[in-house]
């Protein structure tokens, strides 16, 4: 049975990793037979978001931590990865992946990249192993790839339909550090089938529950495929 | 479009709402062309657990607050939902239910229930509001309707499959508070036509997300057939 390694970033859109994102992923890939294991870091957030307000909150949680309530208690330190047990990755959106496994939120494509997330996509690249990066989190891949011999296709979504963010802005930023922007609909992913990475634009979009279930459906179809 | 009122309470299974319960439950809601609002008191969570270790974390959060975690931000204080304004409710399980939105977890049939939720749940089954109820959430509603001449038909699961829980304990509980226990496998839900009551083992039995999805898409299609 195939086995995705599930790489979270906390719990909750605005700090960690988004909530439906992360769930219908996790259903999909047990929809197309497959399994998953979690991972997360174990380094504190960036920060805690109340996502009532949209404010700061005078606290500390761990991300390691925050994540195991979308995994019931069955995860696994980022650490404890290897590439050589698992046959693709995921990694769903939400602020976290800009926050906690990257400084995208707050310093944009010359932020940094949590070195242990950058040698796990730089290795996975390395050996082929598939990955799929969903809403922002391609960021984290195009940071982990900087510099490297590899320059990924990505997709953050597209200026063409409705969007809460700013698409241009973002695709001019991954282009900046090597990758090659790519355009996609909430109906559509992206797949870059030399390096082996699906994105697909989830909730960069204007979108509801619905159209996250369609799209990471059909990016977790897509890793299996690259995976073969 | 009918619209279903959710009430969560907290994020996380261990001390609030289970999230795949949740986050699917939204997920059938719209898939069955209804929509949903998101609501949940405005309390302190009984405690904070720690869902790598199981342990007790020396913090307080609030159970509106986490909850807006699920809902995206979109959620209301439950003190808002107006019966006159939804079609049916829907509650999801984990241990919120039992331990914020009544104190089951600690002292059993003999606990009590958060006022605010005892009235919303008496005040639905008198104007014939439907309900869905998953997972440990029927204790809940067992209690909220305590001492009334309602005695629900509610089930949380069955002794003839595997379950982490004691189901015949629960059940001989739910009863000693004047609610009738009904069995139910993962593959079923239980439905109390007269008092207009879904229920659905969900995670009381040993399964995974698949389980959850079918057996949450089917208790909120029996709900919406409820509602008619």
């Amino acid at each position: 049975m195939k086995k995705i390694g599930v790489i979270l970033h906390g719990s909750g859109v605005f700090d960690g990793s988004e909530i439906h994102e992360a769930t219908l992923s996790l259903l999909a890939i047990r929809e197309a037979g497959a399994v998953y294991e979690c991972y997360a870091p174990d380094v504190d957030q960036y920060h805690v978001i109340n996502h009532t307000t949209g404010e700061e909150m005078p606290e500390k949680r761990n991300v390691l931590v925050e994540s195991a309530r979308i995994a019931r208690g069955e995860i696994k330190n980022l650490m404890e990865l290897d590439l050589d047990a698992v046959d693709g990755l995921l990694i769903p959106g939400g602020f976290g992946a800009a926050k906690n496994l990257s400084t995208w939120a707050f310093d944009g494509p010359a932020g940094s990249v949590l070195p242990q997330m950058k040698e796990v996509i730089l290795a996975a690249v390395r050996k082929q192993v598939p990955i799929a990066s969903l809403c922002v989190s391609p960021v984290v891949v195009a940071k982990a790839l900087e510099g490297s011999e590899y320059h990924p296709q990505l997709t953050l979504g597209t200026s063409k339909q409705a969007s809460p963010y700013d698409i241009a802005g973002f695709s001019a930023g991954i282009e900046s550090v090597g990758a090659v922007a790519q355009s996609a609909s909430i109906e559509e992913v992206w797949v870059d089938s030399t390096l082996k990475i699906v994105t697909a634009p989830c909730y960069m979009m204007e979108t509801d529950i619905l159209g996250i279930r369609a799209n990471t459906k059909q990016a977790v179809e897509r890793l299996l495929e690259l995976i073969g």
